[in-house]
Formats: C-alpha cells, structure tokens, sequence
C-alpha cells in the first residue's frame, strides 16, 4: 500500500525516533514514521522530566540544532530549576517537571504539522536487505514499505521481558507488548547483540499522600527554558515537588523480598544503569547508609498521579507496599502501579560508525536506548543525528560529525562508537573534557550555525543567535575598552571587600574579580547606559558574564582542544590493515581491528591502546 | 498488597468501568478501578463521537441519573448536531463529534476527583469466588483483591482476536493487549459464552485528503449540549466534518479482496453489528446500490488524524488502500493505520437479572460489551446502573430498575436479559415502545428524582431539574389558562393559513395547531409579559412548547404503559416451577425456566411466549 520509495523510514517514535523523523522531514526527506501505537508517541517510559545534569545541556544543544525536544520540554513543563546555580556557568543544568500527558501530546501534534513527514502505527518485524544496504522494513502484517534508508529506535521493546518480583512476562513498557524479529534478523546478518536492565517506581495516587510531613521543593523563582525561540515563554505558574527519605525499617521490609528479588535471585542476568538503581540495589550496595532520598514529583498539572523518584524495584509489589508505606508521608498510600524492571535487547554501539550508520549494513542507522545508553535526552539526541545523516546520506552530502569539544552530544557518540559500553551509558559533565566549552548558555553559539548550514536551523532561528552572539561579544568588548576611575570603582570595591585600585583600570579586570558581580559593576554609569542603549536583556548579560569571569577557563580549555584536534585531522584510511604493525601491542591491534577509528585521536580513545601504541600508529602513517 | 476489603470492584475503566466506578463511588461504595493500562481510560476504540438516535437519549438519561458521559461528551465536544430536527422532538437526537485524547483525558481527570475512588492498574486473571458468591479479584502479577461485590466490563478485550485480511493475532484494540483467564474460569463456573464481531475503519492523514472535494457537514448554527448541569457549556466554535461517496469503481476495487477477506473466506465466524456493517458487508447486501455514504470526521481540535465513518473494513490493507484512494477527494490518501475486525468473547446476556447481576453468582455483574451490546453509550449506560445496584447490594438496599416507560436504559436492560441477542445490540428509537416518554429533552424530569433519592444525582442537580420542572409547568398552565381574544389571534392565525378564531379561545388550543410555532404566540402580549416576568430561558420555552404541542401523543402513550404497568407489578416468585403448568407450550416452559422473569411483564417480553401462554400462567398464578 505504499507505493512510493520513502528516503527515510524510522521505526519507533520514542524519544530517539521522534527526533529522528522531525530532523530527516526538516531537512528535506521524504521521511515516514512507524511505530506501534501512534496514541503513545514520545511517551515517557520513566520519570516525568527532562534535562537534569548534562543532560540539561543536551537538550539545549538539541534545541539549538533545530530539533524539537526543547520547545516540547517547555510547552510541557509544570516546573522548571536550574541545578548546579551554585557552582560556575559550566555546571548549571536545567531541568523541567513535564507533564506527562502534555509532553507526549505536544510531540504529536508537533509531529503531525511537520511537512514531508508521514507517520504509520504498525509494528515492524525487519528489515528489507539487498546486498548490504537496507532498502525497507517489513511489518507484522506483511505490509513492505521501502525507502533509501532506515533508522531503528527501538528502545526498550526488542524481546523487551517485564519483570515484577517471582513474575516475568513480555512487553516493552508497562501494557504495551514488545517487539520481536528484529533482533533475530539483526543477529542473523551477523550484529552482535547483548541484554540490558532498567527499572521504574511505582506510581502512586496523591491524595493518599501527606505532603505535610515532607519537605517542598518548588521550582526556581525566576525560571528559565530550554528552548532558544522565542515561541516558548518561561513558566509564570509552576507546581512543587516534595522530597521524603527512606529509613532502616524500610530497608528492613525490602530485604525481607530479596530471596523473591529477580534482581538477587539470578533472574535478571543483565546489567542496569549503574547511576539509576533500584532501592534494592541501593541498600545492598550502601549498606551503611540508613536513609535514601526520596523526590515526590507529580506527574502533570491536574492529575493526581504522583512518581516516587528513588524508588525503582523490581521487589514483589506487596513488598514495594509494605516498605513504601513506613516512609514519612506514605503512610497511607495507595499505588496506581507497581514498580518493575525491564530486560531488552541491546545493540553494541562499537557496530556504529560516527554517522550512527552500522558499518555491516549501508544505510541503516541505530540511535537511542537500542545503542546501549539510557535516558530520554541522550536517545533524543541520537535520534537528531542519525536523522540529519541519514538524510544527508540520501541527499549524496557529506556526513555531519559533533567533535568531543564541540558538544555533550559529540562526546557521548564517541563514547558510544569507540569505547562501547557494557552498561546503560548516562551522560555526566565529567564525561566531557571540555566543558567550560560545554555549557548550557553557549549551545547556541556552538551548533545552530552548523544546524542552519545544513539546512535544519531555521533562518530564525540563527537571526535569533547572531543578534544574541553580536550583542554580548559587543557587551565584552565594551568591558574590555572601557576604564573606570578610582573614584568611581573603589566604593564599589570597597563594599565587596576587594582591593581598591590606584588608578583607572579597565573593567573587564575588575569584572573578572571573583566576588564582583553584574550587579556591582552596574553601578558604573557606563554600563547601565550601555545596557540601556544597546537593549540587553537577561540572556545577553548573562552570557557576557560568563565569558568575562570564566574568560581564563574557556582560552584554556579551547587550547587544549586545538592541540588534540591536531590528532583529529590525522585520518586512518578505511580497512587499515592493523596486523601489519607488529610493534604495537596485540591488544590495541585487536581493539583497533574491531573499533575501526576514522582518526589517530578516536584511536587514542579506545580502551587498550596506550600511548605508546598511538606513537607506533602515527609512525607506521609516515607522520 | 490491598489490605482492605472494597465494596465495589470494577474490571476494566472502558465506557462502562468508568460509568460504574464513578457512580458505586459516588453512591458511598468503597471502590476500586482496575484496568490494563491508566493512559487508556475511557478510550473510544472506534468513532470519535458520542450519542446520535437513540443514543444521544441515552447519554442524556445517564446525565440525569448523575453519570459522568453528559458532562465528558460537552468538554471533548468539537462539533454539536441535534439529530432529526425534521422530525417530532420524541426523535430528537444529540451526537457529539469528539476530540478523542480530550475525552480520554477529562474522563481520567473527572474519576480522579471522586472521592472513594481507587484507581490501579493491572490486568485482572480471574475471580475470587467462595461458595456462589464472588469476594474478589486475581491479578496477572497474583495480587488478590478483597471485595463484597465485582462488576465485570472488559469490552472487547475477552480472548480478543485482531483480523485484517489473511493475518489475525492477539489484542483487545489495535497496539493493546487482549484479556485471557476470565471468560475460562466463568464458563467453568457454569456461564454460557459466544463470540461476537465488531470492525473499524481506516484512520487517515487529513493533510492527504481534498476537502474541497467533499460536501461540508457544519455543526447546529445554535449548539446545544448533553449535561442538564450549567457546568458545561454549548460551544461557540466548532470543526466540520465532511462527505464523500464511494462508487461502482471502489466497490470494484474491494471485490479484488473478497477472497482473501477474512469475513468472507470463514475465518471470522462470529456475528458482527447489522447496523455498523463493513463496507465489504454492504456493497455484498445491497449490491444493487452504486454509491455509499462516507463521513470524514476530525478526531480532535488540533490533531489532523481523520476517522473514516462509513469504511469499516477487515480487507487486507492493500485493498483498503486501493479502494479508499479511488474516492472522491481520497486520491492522495495517506493511512495512519488501517482498518480491522476484531472477534471477542461475551455472555449471553439472559444469564443476568434486570440488576445486570449474574444470577449463578452473588454480587458479580456484568456491563457492556461483554454483555452483547455494542457503542460507548449502551456500555456507559450498563455500567452506570451496575455500579449503583452493585452499591445498593453492599448497602442492603433495594435493588434500581428502570421500567421500559421510564427510559431508553430501561428497554436496553430488559430487551437484554429478557431477549438476549445473538447479534451486537444497539440501541434504536423503534425498539422502545413509549418513544414519544423517552425524549432526549426530559431525561431530567424522568430520572434525577429517581437518582437523587438512591443518593447519587446532586441536589444541585435536582434543584436545577426541580426549578425548571416548576417554569415549564407553570408556563403550560398558563397557555391552559389564558385566552386570546379574536383581535389578537387572527392576524397571528392568518399569517400562517391558519382558520381564524371567531372568539375569545384559550391559547393552549391555539399554540397545538400543526404550524403554528413559539414565535406565534410569542406576538401575543401576554406571552411575551410572562417570558419576561418568569424569566424564561429557552430550555424552559422549549419543554413547554414539547408538552403543549405533543399533549396528545403524551397522553395517549401514558395510558398505554400505565395499563401494561399493571402487569408489571405481578411479581412472580423465585424458582417458580414452570414444569407443571402442562397446559403452557413447551418452548413456552423452557424459555420462562431459563430466563425466570421476575414479573408477568417480563414473561410476556420473552419470544416464543405467546399471549395465551400469559393467561395460563395469569390463571395458574391464581389472577
Ligand atoms: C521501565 C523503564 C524504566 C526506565 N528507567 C529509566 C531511568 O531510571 N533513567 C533513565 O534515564 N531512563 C530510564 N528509562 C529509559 C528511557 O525511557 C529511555 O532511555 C528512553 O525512552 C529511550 O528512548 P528511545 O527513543 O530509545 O526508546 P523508547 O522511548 O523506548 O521508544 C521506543 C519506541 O519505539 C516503538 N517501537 C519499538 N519497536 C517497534 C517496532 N518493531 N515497530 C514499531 N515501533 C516500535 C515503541 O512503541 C516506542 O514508541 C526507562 C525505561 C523503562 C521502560
Ligand atoms: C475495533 C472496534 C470497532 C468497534 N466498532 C464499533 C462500531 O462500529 N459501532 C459501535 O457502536 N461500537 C463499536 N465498537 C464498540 C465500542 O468500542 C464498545 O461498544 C465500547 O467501547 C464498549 O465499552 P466497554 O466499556 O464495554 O468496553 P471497552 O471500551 O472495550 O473497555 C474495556 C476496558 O476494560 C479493560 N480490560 C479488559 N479486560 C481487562 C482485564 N482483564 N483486566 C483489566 N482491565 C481489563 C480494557 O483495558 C478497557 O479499558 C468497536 C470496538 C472496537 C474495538
């Protein structure tokens, strides 16, 4: 029934697949997405929220490559907080309360109006292959459907395997079924495939809860956003979470569960996400800590449906009970759903070339939890890639790479593509070695240029961006031309406590000073007529701020960058024949044979090769 | 894990579940919800609109009763349309198109705001029966749940099995999954079972269709509403819908899929809904017709997903595809997903007392689909009087019915238990005898007193029933009252080719000639005093204008079920022993056994029981 040959097909509309189709359709693809239920689209398998630590700057970087996850985060969002605003500008991340039904509903109909973009609901049970390019999918109703290229985001429904104390059942998420064939077909063309865990708490009904006894966590008082548009506007009305602990009676009444544990009884073979555990994980492996934080978030603005952070099990459900009703608070409570675990198919992301492309199969991509990581963000920010390349593929263009200084999203497919991982890859800030460069603020500067150059970033989008960059650079440069007296300066220095100038210096030096604020160099008749002239708003000031008290960190970090990206340049031809270097250690040649690095740098980022064996390499390369 | 006993549980929160958690919970009854999946309550699997004939009364009978499908079916409402205006208000209809999520969501929002409510979500295994009564419910995962009473409604779900051409798997509804272990433990309890069909049709991508192709179907230019409540409110903008044909050619096209049609090649070999036939079914039926009507109906304000009213099909979907694109305005016609069929378990519904409590089993009811019947508003309508007999028997109260006079929810019932049906039932006007009682405009006046002394309609809804009860009967006497002189009536009179009066003559007379209509006599001065003075809204003008105008028909069908009424209360005994009234037909035996009508009414009701056995069993009795 589908008579004409798509350029893209993606399979899934996650959070990886629904990224994927918006970016393949914006750039020009004629693009169809499948997925199971079209009722259930960027639904939020787990925690009501996004952004958080690193992951805040993921979706900021998203946003400003032209992908819709910000503005969806915003138009959704019950509350919204900057974590981190105590440490520097790098660290901050921003983090919304969604609502859940919202999120899911925005993303469709943001969907719905993006041109070239079909969308199918239909479960997919393989893939077409001619020779080793993939040219469709098959469904489970023997519908084909071929196309020019293929992006699987699967998630967590491949053979997904529901587990909830001594039961076991099939399904990709709670009452959904899960997805079969796929990972056979895979595994037949010759994918190496593994097994990963996750797990969700149990949703419980609000009224039941006393928000009394804990303690409430309201949103910022001047909340900020995700996306760099201006068609979302910041939150004037946010909801509060609450925040309770665990206790040793608590622990005490889930270890009485563990003998019927699938996680300690041998069940669940595979490997969870190390920085999410389950409760049962934690008391086992703190036990020395006799109280777990617990955050109590609603799961929209109406409903009274309420998810209990900290508390992911895979106990029997009368033991998640009985535990969760000695917590303060929950004395009473009553569940709308157990929590569970889920085992999936995962593919080893060592298979991916920088593109997400599959280095057995032309044309097919993977992105998002199928590549072994978790979280909604990082598979968002997958999918974006995978979509832009596959589109670029088909559009006979060169393929569009982020570098490790370049953005959160660079390093997490290096990560992926070169070091692998054995466990669900969250994203941290000290993944990244760059992340004065990385930083939430400035994700605009560094990708919607890139973003509008291939077509994705809308004119508006990089109008918005260039007035912003022209303003602040102008903001920094004026406290780098301007001087203030001593008569001017010294009060306000004095009143900081910081040393008074002799004579007139230029502000950008007092600026850096650590203690001296925007707030106390605005009293200096220059800036605030400045300010006033030029119209800065909030943004800008803030980001010339931070490119004046962080100036030192930032040239550093941007040295080293240039230095390491030397390496970057260093090509390694396609199918190098490794063997060959016999002085290199046999297993950096093995590792090497298998990773297969398009640069010396990537090869210098693989587990098992030193140093020394990178020097042998770029000999053996003549260089 | 659930350490008290309910009063009440409810099996699956479909049109039905939702009605009747809502009303045992408002009845006082202790009561729990469970059903599959929380995202999907109150979902309309098929067409995205409520009421229609028939059952647009019916919805107006379950708001009066105090359900919640009035007040959901005006929030979601995206287009109004009262139905047979041409005709007597007796056929009057309201129907609602839908926006399908806001329904879903408002249904959800309105069951989490009523207090005694438990909402969980799980799939329900089976029955705790002790002796012949039930005491709870088994979960999947083995959780067991304590209860005085259970109301069974699992829709299509019961060993749901999903046909599209020559493929047919598992599922409750298209991407969910089916139901199993309860239709087995009831029928080893001792349940008669069948199967049953009902089919849907193609969901498709409005942005593909030519709607300057198709004839507009604009909403009422003055929309009314379905709560009798001042909560909600008509609407003040509205979408379209719109309508096409099929044709010669399109038949054709479908015929090419006939032998791989799953209908007709014998793999489906239950019964569908005569009325909601498949487009297969109809160009089969009526083969001399050369066009069929189809509605294309938005399914929400915003989303541009289009329901195809009038395709239903489970032809494999290449022919569907095939077809559909030859249809006017269809020619680019880009599916979302394609139409099925779907065959699922029910109970003959002759194995339930008028109280839809199972008679082999104390304090288990059956409402809805599982009963034989098919659409939302016959399911809601069950599930509304389970929920409060279910609350009543906890209560040790006297059991509620509603008589066949009384309302459409009466004829239902006792068609149902009285009939049973072999074929889905659905509700149509000539099903009810009183029809010209049973109106859309005065389900308030027939049933909120009702409602309000079982505890469940508000006192505010009675008081706004009782205040407009008050207006319009006030406003009848009135015109029974007044007289209009000669000089005053006949100009009104001539100007419509009405016989002119020769004397003073009361307006009552006057007002219940044919043509003459409320802006008639609105021209006589005390007419318009009185509207002013009492403050008449149109609601009240409007049931005053029914009571003067069909005073006749009201009358005489009054009589008529008054003297049928007396039939009624000849109660007949429990376990009343058939076997020996010889001079009674056999059939006429074996069907009173099995059925054990409870009054002589009833009996009479039954097919295969002729008048005369009535006057044996009258005579018997001792009548
Ligand atoms: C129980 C559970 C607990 C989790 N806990 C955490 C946590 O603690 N922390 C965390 O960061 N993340 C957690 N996650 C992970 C988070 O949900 C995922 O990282 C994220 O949703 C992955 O996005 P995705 O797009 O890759 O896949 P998903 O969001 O899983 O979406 C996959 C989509 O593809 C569709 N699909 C799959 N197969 C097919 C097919 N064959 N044909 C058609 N459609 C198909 C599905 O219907 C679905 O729409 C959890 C997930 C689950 C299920
Ligand atoms: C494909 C299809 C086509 C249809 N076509 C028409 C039509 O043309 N015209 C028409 O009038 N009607 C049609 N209907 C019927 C209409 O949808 C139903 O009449 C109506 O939804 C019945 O309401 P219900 O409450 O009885 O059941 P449903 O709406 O089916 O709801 C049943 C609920 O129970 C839950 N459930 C079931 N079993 C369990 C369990 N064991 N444990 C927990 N939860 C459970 C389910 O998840 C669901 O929420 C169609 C239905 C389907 C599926």
């Amino acid at each position: 029934m589908f008579n004409e040959v798509y350029d893209v097909i993606v399979v899934g509309a996650g959070h990886a697949g629904s990224e994927a189709a918006a970016a393949a359709a914006n750039m020009g693809s004629k693009t169809l997405l499948i997925t199971m239920n079209l009722q259930n689209i960027a639904q939020m398998s787990c925690n009501p929220a996004m952004g958080g630590i690193a992951k805040g700057q993921i979706v900021r970087e998203i946003d400003a490559l032209g992908g819709y996850s910000g503005i969806v985060s915003d138009t959704s969002a019950i509350q919204f907080k900057m974590l981190n605003k105590s440490k520097g500008p790098a660290m901050w991340s921003p983090r919304v309360q969604s609502d859940r039904m919202r999120f899911a509903e925005d993303w469709r109909l943001m969907l719905e109006k993006t041109p070239n973009l079909d969308l199918y609901q239909e479960m997919v049970s393989g893939l077409l292959i001619e020779k080793d390019s993939v040219v469709g999918v098959k469904t489970s109703l023997g519908v084909e459907v071929r196309s020019k290229s293929v992006v699987l985001t699967n998630g967590t429904f491949l053979n997904g395997l529901i587990h909830i104390g001594e039961k076991s059942f099939g399904g990709g998420r709670a009452g959904e079924k899960q997805a079969t064939g796929i990972t056979e077909q895979l595994v037949d063309l010759g994918f190496d495939s593994g097994r990963m865990k996750t797990g969700t708490p149990p949703r419980v009904d609000g009224r039941s809860l006393d928000f009394s006894k804990m303690i409430e966590q309201p949103g910022d008082e001047n909340p900020d956003k995700f996306s760099y548009l201006d068609i979302t506007k910041a939150l004037t009305k946010q909801r509060s979470c609450h925040m309770t602990y665990t206790s040793e009676v608590v622990h005490d009444l889930l270890r009485e569960g563990f003998d019927r544990s699938p996680m300690f009884n041998g069940r669940i073979k595979s490997l969870g996400p190390r920085y999410c555990p389950s409760i049962e994980d934690k008391i086992n492996r703190f036990a020395d800590k006799d109280r777990h934080q617990l955050f109590v978030e609603p799961e929209g603005w109406s409903t009274v449906e309420v998810y209990v952070n900290g508390f992911s099990t895979s106990l029997p459900e009368d033991v998640q009970f009985k535990a969760l009703r000695s917590v303060v608070g929950f004395e009473n409570v009553k569940f709308f759903r157990p929590g569970y675990a889920i085992e999936y198919d995962y593919f080893p992301p060592t298979q991916l070339k920088h593109t997400l492309e599959t280095k057995l199969i032309n044309g097919l991509y993977f992105a998002g939890q199928i590549n072994g990581t978790t979280g909604y963000e990082e598979a968002a920010s997958q999918g974006l890639m995978a979509g832009i390349n596959a589109s670029l593929r088909v559009q006979e263009r060169e393929a569009f790479t982020l570098k490790r200084d370049e953005a959160y999203i660079g390093v997490l497919i290096d990560d992926l593509i070169t070091k692998g991982t054995e466990e669900p890859y969250r994203m941290f800030t000290s993944r990244a070695e760059y992340r004065t460069l990385l930083r939430q603020d400035n994700a605009d500067f560094r990708l919607t240029p890139k973003s509008y150059e291939l077509g994705l970033a809308s004119e508006k989008r990089m109008r918005r961006m260039e007035g912003k960059q022209v303003k602040a650079d102008g903001f920094v440069s004026f406290f780098k031309q301007t001087s203030v007296k001593p008569e001017e300066a010294n009060p306000v220095l004095e009143a900081k406590g910081s040393a008074p100038v002799k004579q007139s210096d230029k502000m950008f030096k007092i600026y850096s000073r650590p203690n001296i604020t925007i707030e106390d160099v605005r009293k200096f008749n220059a800036v605030e007529e400045y300010i006033l002239e030029h119209e800065l708003d909030d943004e800008v000031i803030k980001q010339a701020e931070i490119q004046v008290k962080y100036s030192g960190y930032i040239a550093k970090e941007k040295n080293n960058a240039d230095k390491l990206s030397r390496l970057e340049y260093v090509k390694i031809p396609e199918n190098f024949d490794y063997s060959k270097i016999k002085s290199m250690s046999f297993e950096a040649r093995e590792k090497l044979k298998k990773i297969q690095p398009t640069t010396v740098s990537q090869a210098s980022r693989i587990s098992g090769v030193s140093p020394n064996d990178i020097s042998v390499l770029l000999v053996y390369m003549g260089r």
